[in-house]
């Protein structure tokens, strides 16, 4: 099954568009946690545990590990999820962008050494930056297209042709990028109107949706924006809001609750 | 010193604006070394010390360490770097791109954790993914602008009120986002009138140019096209014409004589 597959039918069978984003920060993880040795792997396993039944995939966020040297901790969580959930797709949060033989490499990291099923990319360097991860066709690539950060408008709002660079964006990953149907994009949450821009060109292609939650988007607003015909089409991401709903040590029962509040508006705004 | 005040020192001590690229790959690393437990480690040290006197700076490849779960070997590379050849600035070729707390994630992984004096980075995120960076004043960071790749052309050349993408990306770099004058650019050797473009947009600004070597790029060419009124301003990088100019056991010393010969020629083209 490929990563596109796997995530459809996640979707029909969670009843969930959440993406529980995993960004483990030393500082904000409960302490009893704190002074374990593979504190990362104990604690993100803890919230994958505590919140697989909300989610429609997990996306690791690799800078959080590599700051840390903490690599292993994030191979053996991403091999927890498949062994323990294996209807879950793992999507690697990476941004990785370069070419030829070191794109190469970077899938490689990503698809072979980390196990992920599909990897965030970035568009800037074209189309031989994407294809090396296409070889894999069971895994999926996610380039950034609109992001929810107050910088995105530097470079995707210039105007090509009279439109903005992110809509090019769109254009070039749901035309002629994407020869396998392996491409989804990145769209942020705090810009509702830019997400339905990139619906209307993209048909049903999946869109990872990060910024609800502690990031302050908009659920309703950005699943009305982005939905598909068959409600669904979107991998909305929340990390922040969940990992850190408490400090203490019911972290698990209250990220438990923020991922299924959150499961549950979304599921309200799309008429479920 | 900042990273930016050591890289010209070290252009006029050495007289040389080559960059040795670090990309070490299993499959074209001499025998002898290949089945060492460190043959990454021991490979580019070996490289660093048969190419040290005609560097300018070296340029280890973050992507081909991660495909092999190889960082300790890349921190101690970097380590090795450092402490016999303090006056040789380290570039971590990364491409990060991203926001926030995770940039602050990436900016410590480079940083802190690998102890590189400068990093790449992509601008499709916008300012506020470089400004991380620049919290640390001693280090350079440098942007992605003008790509040597094919596919370089798909974002980078479309056209915002008549110019090209990668002339806003020189402009903003140069301008608005350089607040400590730590920012540097990566342009391809393989489009001088394109490297000719930026230098006349960002002044004396560092440019890092991949493309000669391996990829073809005329040197005379580009250093007409980029070289600064002192005869400095860039680093050439060549990594695999260097790093497998022989497999066999005389790779020390045939790296050293391609290393030496592309300083020559780069210093004959720029009259010294």
């Amino acid at each position: 099954m490929t990563f596109i597959e796997s995530l459809k039918q996640r979707w029909n069978q969670s009843r969930s568009l959440l993406c529980v984003g995993l960004d483990p920060d030393i500082n904000r993880i409960p302490e009893s946690i704190r002074n374990s040795k593979t504190c990362f792997y104990d604690f993100c396993t803890a919230i994958v545990d505590a919140t697989a039944q909300y989610a429609c995939s997990f996306k690791p966020q690799i800078a959080y590990f590599a700051s840390r040297a903490a690599e292993s901790e994030l191979e053996g969580i991403i091999e927890y999820i498949h062994k323990n959930y294996p209807d879950i797709p793992v999507i690697l949060d990476a941004k990785r962008g370069d070419i030829g033989s070191t794109a190469k490499h970077y899938a490689k990291e990503a698809f072979e050494r980390f196990q992920a099923d599909a990897v965030t990319l970035s568009p800037y360097m074209g189309f031989d930056s994407v294809e090396p991860y296409l070889e894999y066709e069971d895994k999926g690539a996610i380039l950034l297209c609109r992001t929810s950060n107050r910088g995105g408008n530097d470079i995707q709002m210039l105007q090509v042709d009279g439109k903005p660079i992110y809509q090019r964006v769109a254009e070039l990953a749901s035309g002629p990028w994407n020869l396998n149907g392996q491409l989804g994009l990145v769209v942020g949450a705090t810009y509702p109107n830019e997400i339905a821009q990139v619906r209307a060109i993209v048909g049903d292609m999946p869109l990872l949706v990060p910024g609800v939650g502690a990031q302050g988007g908009d659920i309703n607003a950005c699943v009305n924006a982005g939905i598909t015909a068959d409600r669904c089409g979107m991998m909305i991401n929340s990390s922040r809001a969940i990992l850190y709903a408490s400090s203490g040590e019911d972290f698990r029962e209250a990220a438990a609750n923020v991922a299924k509040q959150t499961r549950d508006a979304i599921n309200t705004a799309r008429g479920l």
